[in-house]
Protein backbone atom coordinates (compact mmCIF):
# COMPACT_ATOMS: atom_id res chain seq x y z
CA UNK A 1 0.00 0.00 0.00
CA UNK A 2 1.34 3.58 -0.86
CA UNK A 3 2.05 5.60 1.81
CA UNK A 4 -1.29 8.39 2.41
CA UNK A 5 -0.40 11.85 1.17
CA UNK A 6 -0.87 14.72 3.20
CA UNK A 7 -3.53 17.19 3.61
CA UNK A 8 -2.59 20.88 3.54
CA UNK A 9 -5.35 23.49 4.84
CA UNK A 10 -4.56 27.24 3.20
CA UNK A 11 -7.35 29.37 5.48
CA UNK A 12 -7.82 32.57 7.09
CA UNK A 13 -9.85 35.70 8.00
CA UNK A 14 -11.63 36.76 4.88
CA UNK A 15 -10.07 39.34 3.05
CA UNK A 16 -7.01 38.12 3.87
CA UNK A 17 -5.99 37.19 0.19
CA UNK A 18 -5.68 33.51 0.37
CA UNK A 19 -7.05 32.75 -3.06
CA UNK A 20 -4.23 35.02 -4.34
CA UNK A 21 -1.58 33.27 -2.46
CA UNK A 22 -3.33 29.81 -3.87
CA UNK A 23 -3.13 30.96 -7.18
CA UNK A 24 0.63 32.24 -6.75
CA UNK A 25 1.74 28.71 -5.48
CA UNK A 26 -0.28 27.08 -8.38
CA UNK A 27 0.62 29.65 -11.11
CA UNK A 28 4.06 28.82 -9.98
CA UNK A 29 4.14 25.10 -11.25
CA UNK A 30 5.97 22.32 -10.46
CA UNK A 31 4.26 21.21 -7.09
CA UNK A 32 4.16 18.11 -6.18
CA UNK A 33 0.54 18.53 -4.57
CA UNK A 34 -2.71 18.62 -5.94
CA UNK A 35 -5.49 21.36 -5.95
CA UNK A 36 -8.77 20.16 -4.76
CA UNK A 37 -11.57 22.16 -6.76
CA UNK A 38 -14.54 23.30 -4.60
CA UNK A 39 -17.84 22.61 -5.36
CA UNK A 40 -20.77 25.60 -5.65
CA UNK A 41 -24.11 26.58 -6.20
CA UNK A 42 -23.32 29.85 -7.21
CA UNK A 43 -23.37 30.67 -11.48
CA UNK A 44 -20.21 30.61 -13.23
CA UNK A 45 -18.70 34.08 -13.77
CA UNK A 46 -17.70 34.92 -17.21
CA UNK A 47 -14.41 32.77 -17.90
CA UNK A 48 -15.16 30.58 -15.03
CA UNK A 49 -14.63 26.98 -16.26
CA UNK A 50 -16.62 23.89 -14.86
CA UNK A 51 -14.14 21.76 -13.14
CA UNK A 52 -11.18 24.04 -13.28
CA UNK A 53 -12.69 26.97 -11.28
CA UNK A 54 -15.16 25.29 -9.66
CA UNK A 55 -17.86 22.29 -10.07
CA UNK A 56 -20.84 23.91 -10.62
CA UNK A 57 -23.82 21.90 -10.02
CA UNK A 58 -27.14 22.71 -8.60
CA UNK A 59 -28.59 23.64 -5.21
CA UNK A 60 -30.16 20.00 -5.33
CA UNK A 61 -27.18 18.03 -5.85
CA UNK A 62 -25.31 19.95 -3.41
CA UNK A 63 -28.52 19.34 -0.56
CA UNK A 64 -27.63 15.59 -1.84
CA UNK A 65 -24.22 15.43 -0.96
CA UNK A 66 -24.58 17.14 2.61
CA UNK A 67 -27.21 14.41 3.25
CA UNK A 68 -25.08 11.41 2.02
CA UNK A 69 -21.70 12.63 4.27
CA UNK A 70 -20.26 13.72 0.67
CA UNK A 71 -19.01 16.97 1.36
CA UNK A 72 -15.89 16.94 3.83
CA UNK A 73 -16.57 20.94 4.33
CA UNK A 74 -19.07 23.21 3.44
CA UNK A 75 -20.73 26.98 4.10
CA UNK A 76 -23.77 28.67 2.95
CA UNK A 77 -23.08 32.48 1.49
CA UNK A 78 -25.66 34.66 0.66
CA UNK A 79 -27.72 31.75 -0.43
CA UNK A 80 -25.41 29.88 -2.30
CA UNK A 81 -23.29 26.63 -1.04
CA UNK A 82 -19.58 26.27 -1.04
CA UNK A 83 -17.52 23.11 0.16
CA UNK A 84 -15.26 20.30 -0.78
CA UNK A 85 -16.00 17.24 -2.23
CA UNK A 86 -15.05 13.95 0.28
CA UNK A 87 -14.49 11.84 -2.65
CA UNK A 88 -11.26 13.50 -4.60
CA UNK A 89 -9.52 13.99 -1.60
CA UNK A 90 -9.85 11.37 0.33
CA UNK A 91 -8.95 9.32 -3.69
CA UNK A 92 -5.78 11.70 -3.72
CA UNK A 93 -4.21 11.06 -0.55
CA UNK A 94 -5.20 7.08 -1.01
CA UNK A 95 -3.24 7.27 -3.70
CA UNK A 96 -0.35 8.85 -1.57
CA UNK A 97 -0.78 12.40 -3.52
CA UNK A 98 -0.56 15.28 -1.28
CA UNK A 99 -3.84 17.63 -1.27
CA UNK A 100 -4.13 21.43 -1.10
CA UNK A 101 -7.69 23.49 -0.10
CA UNK A 102 -7.75 26.53 0.22
CA UNK A 103 -10.72 27.17 2.50
CA UNK A 104 -12.89 29.56 4.85
CA UNK A 105 -12.55 29.69 8.44
CA UNK A 106 -15.38 27.77 9.20
CA UNK A 107 -14.54 25.06 6.53
CA UNK A 108 -10.98 24.50 7.64
CA UNK A 109 -12.46 24.08 11.27
CA UNK A 110 -14.98 21.23 9.74
CA UNK A 111 -11.85 19.84 7.83
CA UNK A 112 -9.89 20.19 11.45
CA UNK A 113 -12.20 17.55 12.96
CA UNK A 114 -12.80 15.21 10.29
CA UNK A 115 -8.63 14.79 9.14
CA UNK A 116 -6.83 16.29 12.52
CA UNK A 117 -3.92 14.68 10.84
CA UNK A 118 -4.01 17.65 7.47
CA UNK A 119 -1.02 20.34 7.97
CA UNK A 120 -3.39 23.45 9.07
CA UNK A 121 -2.03 27.06 7.94
CA UNK A 122 -3.38 30.50 9.19
CA UNK A 123 -2.62 33.35 6.36
CA UNK A 124 -2.82 36.11 8.45
CA UNK A 125 -3.26 40.17 7.62
CA UNK A 126 0.12 41.92 7.95
CA UNK A 127 -1.30 44.86 9.36
CA UNK A 128 -2.36 42.65 12.99
CA UNK A 129 1.06 43.13 13.95
CA UNK A 130 1.22 47.08 13.11
CA UNK A 131 -1.72 47.36 15.56
CA UNK A 132 -0.03 47.93 18.36
CA UNK A 133 1.98 51.01 16.80
CA UNK A 134 -1.38 52.14 15.47
CA UNK A 135 -2.83 52.17 19.54
CA UNK A 136 0.40 54.00 20.75
CA UNK A 137 -0.49 56.70 18.43
CA UNK A 138 -3.82 56.81 19.31
CA UNK A 139 -3.53 60.65 18.39
CA UNK A 140 -3.89 60.18 14.76
CA UNK A 141 -6.74 57.53 14.44
CA UNK A 142 -10.18 57.80 16.01
CA UNK A 143 -11.49 55.89 18.89
CA UNK A 144 -14.01 54.18 17.04
CA UNK A 145 -11.75 52.74 14.38
CA UNK A 146 -9.74 51.75 16.93
CA UNK A 147 -11.80 49.66 18.37
CA UNK A 148 -13.29 47.92 15.44
CA UNK A 149 -9.98 47.28 14.25
CA UNK A 150 -8.89 45.56 17.96
CA UNK A 151 -11.85 43.78 17.94
CA UNK A 152 -11.28 42.41 14.15
CA UNK A 153 -8.13 41.93 15.72
CA UNK A 154 -8.40 39.71 18.87
CA UNK A 155 -11.16 37.68 16.66
CA UNK A 156 -8.53 37.11 14.16
CA UNK A 157 -5.86 35.84 17.09
CA UNK A 158 -7.98 33.57 18.48
CA UNK A 159 -9.16 31.84 15.23
CA UNK A 160 -5.09 31.18 15.20
CA UNK A 161 -5.37 29.16 17.93
CA UNK A 162 -6.66 26.11 15.71
CA UNK A 163 -3.80 25.94 13.58
CA UNK A 164 -0.37 24.89 13.02
CA UNK A 165 1.11 27.39 11.16
CA UNK A 166 0.70 31.25 11.10
CA UNK A 167 2.28 32.92 7.89
CA UNK A 168 1.66 36.62 7.52
CA UNK A 169 0.84 37.88 4.05
CA UNK A 170 2.80 40.91 3.95
CA UNK A 171 3.99 40.20 0.28
CA UNK A 172 2.47 37.41 -1.93
CA UNK A 173 5.92 36.14 -2.84
CA UNK A 174 7.12 35.41 0.67
CA UNK A 175 3.43 33.81 1.90
CA UNK A 176 4.25 31.27 -0.92
CA UNK A 177 7.63 30.79 -0.54
CA UNK A 178 6.62 30.31 3.36
CA UNK A 179 3.60 27.80 2.74
CA UNK A 180 6.11 26.10 0.43
CA UNK A 181 8.80 25.54 2.53
CA UNK A 182 6.02 24.36 5.67
CA UNK A 183 4.96 21.68 3.45
CA UNK A 184 8.50 20.32 2.43
CA UNK A 185 9.09 19.97 5.91
CA UNK A 186 6.18 18.63 7.19
CA UNK A 187 6.81 15.54 4.95
CA UNK A 188 10.04 14.97 7.19
CA UNK A 189 7.83 14.80 10.50
CA UNK A 190 8.52 11.23 12.34
CA UNK A 191 4.43 10.69 12.09
CA UNK A 192 4.81 10.58 8.15
CA UNK A 193 7.50 8.72 7.63
CA UNK A 194 7.66 6.62 10.24
CA UNK A 195 4.91 4.00 9.05
CA UNK A 196 7.31 3.46 5.89
CA UNK A 197 9.88 2.16 8.38
CA UNK A 198 7.35 0.17 10.06
CA UNK A 199 5.82 -1.61 7.20
CA UNK A 200 9.59 -2.11 6.02
CA UNK A 201 10.20 -4.26 9.30
CA UNK A 202 6.45 -6.18 9.20
CA UNK A 203 7.42 -7.44 5.64
CA UNK A 204 10.64 -8.86 6.82
CA UNK B 1 10.39 40.85 26.73
CA UNK B 2 11.99 39.59 23.57
CA UNK B 3 10.31 36.10 22.42
CA UNK B 4 12.32 33.30 23.75
CA UNK B 5 14.21 31.59 20.86
CA UNK B 6 13.83 27.98 19.62
CA UNK B 7 16.02 25.17 20.85
CA UNK B 8 16.86 22.46 17.39
CA UNK B 9 18.55 18.94 18.64
CA UNK B 10 20.02 17.10 15.56
CA UNK B 11 20.85 13.67 16.31
CA UNK B 12 21.06 10.01 15.40
CA UNK B 13 22.72 6.62 15.88
CA UNK B 14 26.33 6.89 16.23
CA UNK B 15 28.32 6.69 12.38
CA UNK B 16 25.45 8.41 10.79
CA UNK B 17 26.98 11.76 10.26
CA UNK B 18 25.88 13.81 12.29
CA UNK B 19 28.90 15.77 13.12
CA UNK B 20 29.63 16.34 9.47
CA UNK B 21 26.32 17.34 8.65
CA UNK B 22 26.18 19.63 11.36
CA UNK B 23 30.11 21.17 10.42
CA UNK B 24 28.54 21.89 6.66
CA UNK B 25 25.40 23.50 8.42
CA UNK B 26 27.73 25.96 10.25
CA UNK B 27 30.57 26.18 7.73
CA UNK B 28 27.54 27.25 4.43
CA UNK B 29 27.60 30.55 7.30
CA UNK B 30 24.58 33.01 7.03
CA UNK B 31 22.80 31.31 9.84
CA UNK B 32 20.26 32.88 12.11
CA UNK B 33 21.13 30.47 15.08
CA UNK B 34 23.71 29.63 17.40
CA UNK B 35 26.07 26.19 17.66
CA UNK B 36 26.46 25.46 21.69
CA UNK B 37 29.59 23.81 21.97
CA UNK B 38 29.83 21.08 23.65
CA UNK B 39 32.36 20.03 26.86
CA UNK B 40 34.20 17.93 27.23
CA UNK B 41 37.40 16.22 29.69
CA UNK B 42 39.10 14.65 26.82
CA UNK B 43 42.23 16.00 25.92
CA UNK B 44 42.30 18.49 22.92
CA UNK B 45 43.32 17.03 19.79
CA UNK B 46 46.27 18.26 17.05
CA UNK B 47 44.79 21.71 15.97
CA UNK B 48 41.60 22.00 18.26
CA UNK B 49 40.93 24.78 20.30
CA UNK B 50 39.07 25.57 23.39
CA UNK B 51 35.82 27.70 23.39
CA UNK B 52 35.80 26.45 19.23
CA UNK B 53 35.76 23.00 18.97
CA UNK B 54 34.97 22.10 22.71
CA UNK B 55 35.46 23.57 26.01
CA UNK B 56 37.96 21.50 27.70
CA UNK B 57 37.62 21.18 30.96
CA UNK B 58 38.81 18.95 33.91
CA UNK B 59 37.22 15.38 35.13
CA UNK B 60 36.26 17.58 38.17
CA UNK B 61 35.23 20.69 36.90
CA UNK B 62 32.80 18.35 34.92
CA UNK B 63 31.68 16.43 37.82
CA UNK B 64 31.59 19.90 39.67
CA UNK B 65 28.61 20.97 36.59
CA UNK B 66 26.98 17.76 36.97
CA UNK B 67 27.01 17.68 40.88
CA UNK B 68 25.25 21.62 40.52
CA UNK B 69 22.77 20.60 37.62
CA UNK B 70 24.53 23.10 35.02
CA UNK B 71 24.44 20.44 32.03
CA UNK B 72 21.57 20.59 30.05
CA UNK B 73 22.71 16.69 29.04
CA UNK B 74 26.08 14.46 29.56
CA UNK B 75 27.28 11.13 28.82
CA UNK B 76 29.93 9.28 29.24
CA UNK B 77 32.15 7.41 26.58
CA UNK B 78 35.38 5.68 27.26
CA UNK B 79 36.47 7.08 30.56
CA UNK B 80 35.50 11.10 29.36
CA UNK B 81 32.64 12.98 29.45
CA UNK B 82 30.83 14.84 26.90
CA UNK B 83 28.01 17.44 27.41
CA UNK B 84 26.36 20.76 27.09
CA UNK B 85 26.47 23.29 29.92
CA UNK B 86 23.31 24.39 30.40
CA UNK B 87 23.60 28.37 30.80
CA UNK B 88 24.80 28.89 27.56
CA UNK B 89 22.06 27.35 25.76
CA UNK B 90 19.22 28.91 28.73
CA UNK B 91 20.72 32.63 27.98
CA UNK B 92 21.14 32.35 24.17
CA UNK B 93 17.48 31.28 24.33
CA UNK B 94 16.73 34.04 26.43
CA UNK B 95 17.82 36.99 24.18
CA UNK B 96 15.45 35.63 21.77
CA UNK B 97 17.86 33.28 19.54
CA UNK B 98 17.62 30.21 18.20
CA UNK B 99 20.42 27.30 19.06
CA UNK B 100 21.65 24.68 17.17
CA UNK B 101 22.48 21.11 19.29
CA UNK B 102 24.26 18.56 17.51
CA UNK B 103 24.77 15.42 20.35
CA UNK B 104 24.03 11.47 21.10
CA UNK B 105 21.07 9.70 21.06
CA UNK B 106 21.19 9.66 24.83
CA UNK B 107 21.72 13.33 25.42
CA UNK B 108 18.62 14.06 22.99
CA UNK B 109 16.45 12.41 25.21
CA UNK B 110 17.83 14.02 28.17
CA UNK B 111 16.92 17.20 26.27
CA UNK B 112 13.78 16.09 25.11
CA UNK B 113 12.89 15.84 28.73
CA UNK B 114 14.24 19.41 30.21
CA UNK B 115 13.38 21.18 26.99
CA UNK B 116 9.92 19.26 25.82
CA UNK B 117 9.60 22.64 22.86
CA UNK B 118 12.80 22.11 21.61
CA UNK B 119 12.74 20.53 17.40
CA UNK B 120 14.39 17.21 17.36
CA UNK B 121 15.67 16.14 14.46
CA UNK B 122 16.63 12.58 13.91
CA UNK B 123 19.49 12.18 11.11
CA UNK B 124 18.65 8.57 9.38
CA UNK B 125 21.60 6.40 7.71
CA UNK B 126 20.79 6.31 3.72
CA UNK B 127 20.93 2.35 3.94
CA UNK B 128 18.08 1.86 6.19
CA UNK B 129 15.42 1.86 3.42
CA UNK B 130 17.64 -0.25 1.05
CA UNK B 131 17.75 -3.02 4.08
CA UNK B 132 14.25 -4.06 2.44
CA UNK B 133 16.10 -4.78 -0.74
CA UNK B 134 18.51 -6.39 0.90
CA UNK B 135 16.37 -8.35 2.37
CA UNK B 136 14.46 -9.34 -0.39
CA UNK B 137 17.61 -10.60 -2.23
CA UNK B 138 18.85 -12.86 0.49
CA UNK B 139 21.08 -14.79 -2.13
CA UNK B 140 23.37 -12.09 -1.89
CA UNK B 141 24.55 -12.00 1.54
CA UNK B 142 25.12 -14.11 4.40
CA UNK B 143 22.40 -14.65 7.34
CA UNK B 144 24.61 -13.14 9.87
CA UNK B 145 25.26 -10.05 8.15
CA UNK B 146 21.61 -9.70 7.16
CA UNK B 147 20.70 -10.22 11.21
CA UNK B 148 22.77 -7.68 12.42
CA UNK B 149 21.54 -5.31 10.21
CA UNK B 150 17.94 -6.05 10.95
CA UNK B 151 18.71 -5.56 14.59
CA UNK B 152 20.17 -2.46 13.85
CA UNK B 153 17.54 -0.96 11.64
CA UNK B 154 14.98 -2.16 14.36
CA UNK B 155 16.95 0.16 17.08
CA UNK B 156 17.39 3.05 15.00
CA UNK B 157 13.97 3.29 13.78
CA UNK B 158 12.57 2.41 17.44
CA UNK B 159 14.94 5.32 18.39
CA UNK B 160 12.92 7.57 15.64
CA UNK B 161 9.53 7.76 17.45
CA UNK B 162 11.29 10.22 20.30
CA UNK B 163 11.93 13.17 17.51
CA UNK B 164 9.63 14.92 15.46
CA UNK B 165 11.81 15.01 12.12
CA UNK B 166 13.45 12.30 10.49
CA UNK B 167 15.99 12.86 7.44
CA UNK B 168 17.86 10.88 5.19
CA UNK B 169 21.66 11.40 5.20
CA UNK B 170 22.06 10.30 1.50
CA UNK B 171 24.09 13.17 0.86
CA UNK B 172 25.52 15.92 3.00
CA UNK B 173 24.46 18.73 0.66
CA UNK B 174 20.72 17.51 1.16
CA UNK B 175 20.59 16.77 4.61
CA UNK B 176 21.75 20.51 4.93
CA UNK B 177 18.89 21.41 3.05
CA UNK B 178 16.08 19.60 4.05
CA UNK B 179 17.03 20.50 7.98
CA UNK B 180 16.94 24.55 6.93
CA UNK B 181 13.70 23.65 5.59
CA UNK B 182 12.80 22.72 8.93
CA UNK B 183 14.26 25.20 10.93
CA UNK B 184 12.78 27.98 8.62
CA UNK B 185 9.15 26.06 8.74
CA UNK B 186 8.92 25.86 12.38
CA UNK B 187 9.41 29.69 13.10
CA UNK B 188 5.89 29.67 11.84
CA UNK B 189 4.79 27.27 13.87
CA UNK B 190 1.48 29.10 16.15
CA UNK B 191 2.74 27.87 19.29
CA UNK B 192 5.67 30.13 18.32
CA UNK B 193 4.46 33.03 17.05
CA UNK B 194 1.21 33.09 18.94
CA UNK B 195 2.77 34.46 21.92
CA UNK B 196 3.49 37.60 20.41
CA UNK B 197 0.32 38.74 19.20
CA UNK B 198 -1.31 37.47 23.00
CA UNK B 199 1.54 40.10 24.33
CA UNK B 200 0.20 42.92 22.25
CA UNK B 201 -3.68 42.14 23.01
CA UNK B 202 -2.15 42.59 26.79
CA UNK B 203 -0.39 45.82 26.24
CA UNK B 204 -3.12 47.23 24.77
Amino acid sequence: MAKRGMLIVLSGPSGVGKGTVRKAIFDQGGNDFQYSISMTTRKPREGEVNGEDYYFVSKEEFEHNIETGQMLEYAKYVDNYYGTPLKYVNETLDRGKDVFLEIEVNGALQVRKRLPEGVFVFLTPPDLMKLKQRIINRGTEDMETINKRMTKAVEEIRMMQDYDFAVVNDKVENAVESIKTIIKSERFRVERVFPEYEEMLGDK
